[in-house]
């Protein structure tokens, strides 16, 4: 088969590298593909992916090299020896920020065009347009990778800051794990009175949707730093009321430690003088330098 | 103005009972208000209800009496010497379920058909298709009452269990503080990058959607009590990772203390031997008393 498009080196084959791959030949790019464990190549070698040998191998067979290893270590671990001059270096690994500007440091070293990136996806959804991956750092490799990386899902670029791909992934992991924590939380009180989860899920579901635009209005205030307009329902209002919270786990039996912080921080922000604002005010009190 | 629709008598005038007020107005109901402080009837009493100058004399004038004051003990003292005997009640104050059975208990004795209702909205929204109430108690009440309600958004009609709206209330708002508190945290990451809120925002709220279907899957694990079927990302997998957002915070200079609870609950599980399961399964760590 020939083809046009660009030739792709993963690098990587646990579940998520897999499905990058899969979504590349897919779309009819010549892939190479190389795992510590070879064998887990093999299903792609039969879809027509070729098999690297080695590390050095694989870097050489494609002008872009896409990484989705253990942690940064590993992939430095893996590429450490090669050089990367002429490559771009793509690496969807996992990490913080600032695990991404001290891994670009490296990359540059080496000698790649390099791009981090944080994929919004568990590995089903790559291919499909639910899925979108953040990119930051070589505008140039993005441009250059774009059409492979347009295969895994919707590409984001957020900038040539290179954490920034991290550090919004981690945000967003963060606001999902936030919303997780409070569903199981709600799961627990109404299981406990009987209620199948299967009849709350809808609702649940429904309502989170709801409110889900709540983030708008609460960055319009964030980035004013005025929490006083706007509000519907005062910090005071919500504080009282979240002691129903409180109440309503004790009776049906359901620990409440999962959300005490946010009644704390609720309560100290509205002790400090901030109960007729907003709840978005407490955002303060997450700052360990208040410089504001 | 003559009319084949119900009278209805609301209690309390807050920002929530004069939205209700002014939805059953607009909707033609002849309606009655009384609140403590008179004057906040006046914008009503424009528009064409009725000023009531005693908790009796309101209840006196509808059969359909509609509470909205600041809590359950509120209303009783309110109602507390008027029979209420042929009257449908309809109250909608705030509160947990423990306290909406005994609420209903003093209602019965006070001869009123009682039906407890739990809002899911804020004033602005009452009388949209955003608006939806949740009811529980008598089936009778809430077949009378329904036309009047429906002008108040989506009447959703729970049950007989009278505590069972108010308990499906707290935990829709136990699930949307938990979102409140991730997307409190996400921005206070991204911000202290120097990203405007409002640039992350879109992406939080696409983010939060596609997830939002998490509970759906999660409730059909929550039912069965099998969390080992259908795991895309094991428990053990995802307390490893979740280290990245801790690492992220302090290195954004932001408290974690937030989502702390849910990290330590997510390694408590896994050391118990449940990291190939999903991260559902912390369920049963919330739930004082496991009798399963």
């Amino acid at each position: 088969m020939t083809t046009d498009k660009p030739s792709v080196t993963v690098l990587g084959l646990g579940a998520m590298g897999t499905a990058l791959a899969g979504a590349l030949l897919s779309a009819g790019h010549p892939v190479t593909v190389w795992n510590r464990t070879a064998a887990k190549a093999d299903a792609l070698v039969e879809r027509g992916a070729a098999r690297a040998a080695s590390p050095a191998e694989a870097v050489a067979a494609s002008q872009i090299v896409v990484a989705c290893l253990l942690d940064y270590d590993s992939v430095r671990e893996v590429l450490g020896t090669e050089s990367l001059r002429g490559r771009t270096l793509v690496n969807l690994t996992n990490g913080t920020p600032g695990q991404a500007r001290r891994f670009a440091e490296w990359a540059a070293c080496q000698g790649a065009d390099y791009l981090d990136g944080g994929i919004m996806a568990v590995p089903p959804m790559i291919g499909t347009p639910a899925a979108f991956v953040l990119y930051s750092g070589s505008a140039g490799a993005f441009d250059r990778a774009r059409p492979a990386l347009d295969t895994f899902g919707e590409s984001i670029f957020l900038g040539e800051a290179v954490g920034r791909a991290a550090l919004t992934d981690i945000a967003l992991l963060t606001g999902m794990y936030g919303m997780i924590a409070g569903s199981l939380q709600a799961f627990a009180l109404v299981t406990a009175d009987g209620v199948p989860a299967t009849d709350f899920a809808p609702l649940l579901t429904r309502w989170l949707q709801a409110m889900s635009g709540w983030a708008d209005g609460a960055a319009k205030q964030l980035d004013s730093g005025d929490y006083a307009t706007g509000v519907v329902s005062n910090l005071g209002m919500q504080a009282a009321s979240f002691d129903n919270l409180h109440r309503t786990a004790d009776e049906q039996g359901v620990h409440s430690g999962l959300f005490a912080p946010l009644g704390r921080l609720m309560q100290q922000r509205a002790a400090d003088g901030h109960g007729h604002e907003d709840l978005t005010g407490i955002i303060e009190l997450l700052r360990k330098d208040d410089n504001a």
